[in-house]
């Protein structure tokens, strides 16, 4: 049912997200998703708005992300900057459901500094598995176009 | 000092977080900010979009902005489509310290049914006494306006 609905996963990260990008990568993998890891490939220092760029460029209906930093802040300022993008900085499982149930999150940000591991894979799981409430919540998302 | 800098804080919300958004009003206002509610001023249900947007658009150099919905994720979404607006959903005070060294983020979006009051009004406080780090992290924030 899921992998009808998601086709792919795009996945990105600046250095401080890096292990915990692998680590999430190797999780999905297990899981059967597809997922397209969009750099970076070592942890050397890199530009978060370059990458938040990168992955918020290839998103479609069927392509949702997810992109790391070490808050997680910057990942979602520059990725809200698209307007088919609505990145959802998700923080516990409560966000991670509303991210998906209220605002139709089509990536999920995560910060790497104040997220643990196990954590991080539950709000994945979480993430993923909601559907979108629509009802109210569509209208005031189609509102997000209207800058 | 605070207050040379910062001449105004811009506050608005939408019905999740009416009473969390009165609740920072009267703390910032008896540490002697300037604060310009603009809405809303009752608890009636409205579409946070509308408030992200309202606000946004007066933010300047010496404004500042406060937004609260629910979860935060809505507000920071639409809030974070204009180019001169560096939002921050912010949870703890980790965050809120990262969102002013790294980000230089000048809107603090608040989540009011995850975050508790006493735990706002000390991310509050942090936010607004932490200076913009510069260096490589503004070469990064530059690259928030290269959408």
């Amino acid at each position: 049912m899921k992998k009808k609905i998601i086709n792919q996963i795009l996945i990105s990260s600046d250095h401080a997200g890096y292990d915990l990008k692998n680590y999430i990568i190797h999780h999905l993998e297990k899981k059967k998703f597809k997922v397209i890891d969009l750099g970076p490939f070592n942890v050397n220092s890199v530009d978060y708005p370059d990458f938040a760029k990168k992955l918020s460029k290839k998103i479609t209906d069927k392509k949702y992300g997810i992109l790391i930093c070490g808050s997680g802040i910057g990942m979602s300022i520059m990725a809200n900057r698209y307007k088919k993008i609505r990145a959802s900085l998700v923080f516990n499982l409560t966000t991670a459901k509303l991210a998906r149930e209220h605002n139709n999150a089509n990536v999920l940000v995560l910060g790497s500094r104040v997220t643990k591991r196990k954590n991080a894979l539950n709000i994945v799981d979480i993430f993923f598995k909601t559907k979108f409430l629509k009802g109210r919540h569509l209208r005031r998302v189609k509102k997000f176009k209207n800058v």
